[in-house]
């Protein structure tokens, strides 16, 4: 797409009108944060997204946006919905158009890609929890800025990307019903209250201090370690992990109704 | 696609490439079923699928198809997993290069429609759960027979379909974690045992007796009736039916982890 630059016909190296995007969480701060873009091209704040290799799997195009902007190998990602309205295309046709034309101002779109970025897609959504501090956000080669934002400060977003990271975190709470999420988001070592504050910022209620403690303890997935070192020694609140071996039991079986079920059933 | 038959062209009424297969689940003689159809071109069986309209919403197609198929209008109906996998089509290349042949010598089936269906699908699976004595099953122009199948006896079918099938119990086991499911398969009025029975076919073991009861009582959507009536009234089982209203509030709210969060966390 960049002016004199030969290469193959996008319709030969892509699968025409599917794409994935990709809803890349974090936490930090007490708060959860998704990864975005902001394209060369101008226009509002992107989830980071592909096209799907002719010779490739679908899950691939995702693996390989989460590896590009991340740094992360290897990382759980998870197909939760597949975005197919008609009327994709329209919602954001305003925004394109206004793209496409600078675009093609700054050279930067030839008349090519600015008919394959306007046909129908139909989007799968895919997301990820990562470690904040272990990934290395970077933009790809239409964008100028990879960042991490917080959800409470969502900006604008391009298309219909907003509707999902909505449809992520309805994903997302209903995981915490069956699977120790904490485990990809929170450092080695946390606080009960850490652990509260990451399930309040997912549920986006407060939660009572002491019942979630005995409720969680009693899942059996945390090991208590050592105190957190401050100040006033009697105070400190201890630190806890997660215990592996419980918490990949946890993970096949789930933590909910059914998980319940081979004890209580 | 039959001879002589004059009509636009495949791309230009579908979205290329892009499919929608679906697992309609019912639920009859203490098995779980699943509805299939049989081509008229030969080959496995298959689960009943179609194209997405270029005017239509991806979700839209996988209506038309529970619709034709069953009968039954404005059923729930849940998309769970999109199947990209970039060797989809080589799964099946042998059972599909037989349909054509059988499908080009009938005179059934066309170069074009040939090459359209050995075209790379990515196909979305939808699964609805539906009450099998309300459904009519009905083959569609493609195929002879359209019918009920228990899971149990599952036979061999075309392409990754029986990986499609092996992915939707597991969403449905997942499901059994937050949402009460059963109301869509059992009849108005059920025994306790009849609901214990449905869930062990889902979860696909045996659980006990006692222990199944008091958890389902105590979750609070069940309303008991009278006593199902039998030779001895003494032993006769009672009736339960789901209270719609705690029902609606349990779908709303789950009945897993994040419900109990309302009360306990």
């Amino acid at each position: 797409m960049v002016k004199g630059h030969t290469r193959p016909c996008l319709a030969d190296l892509f699968v025409p009108g599917h794409s994935v995007d990709c809803v890349i969480v974090g936490y930090e701060n007490q708060q959860l944060k998704i990864l975005l873009v902001k394209w060369k091209l101008g226009g509002p704040w992107a989830l980071p997204g592909g096209f799907v290799g002719r010779d490739h799997d679908l899950d691939a195009a995702a693996h390989q946006v989460l590896e590009e902007r991340t740094g992360l190998k290897s990382i759980f990602l998870q197909q939760f919905h597949t975005f197919g309205r008609f009327d994709r295309p329209i919602v954001y046709k305003d925004q394109l158009n206004q793209i496409i034309k600078i675009g093609q101002r700054l050279g930067l779109m030839d008349r090519e890609f600015s008919e394959w970025v306007s046909q129908r897609f139909i989007s799968t959504g895919y997301f990820a929890l990562v470690d904040i501090r272990k990934t290395r956000p970077t933009p790809d080669q239409l964008s100028e800025k990879c960042e991490w934002v917080a959800l409470e400060n969502l900006p604008e977003l391009i298309m219909d990307h907003s509707q999902i990271v909505a449809e992520t975190l309805k994903h997302l709470r209903i995981q915490l019903n069956f699977l120790p999420i904490g485990i990809s988001l929170l450092p080695k070592q946390f606080t009960m209250q850490d652990l509260q504050k990451l399930y309040e910022a997912i549920l986006q209620r407060p939660l009572e201090r002491s019942n979630f403690q005995r409720k969680i303890l009693k899942l059996g997935m945390l090991d208590r370690n050592g105190k957190l070192l401050t100040g006033a020694a009697n105070k400190a609140p201890y630190l806890y992990s997660f215990n592996l071996k419980k918490y990949n039991t946890m993970v096949e079986n789930g933590i909910g109704f059914s998980y319940l079920g081979d004890k209580i059933l």
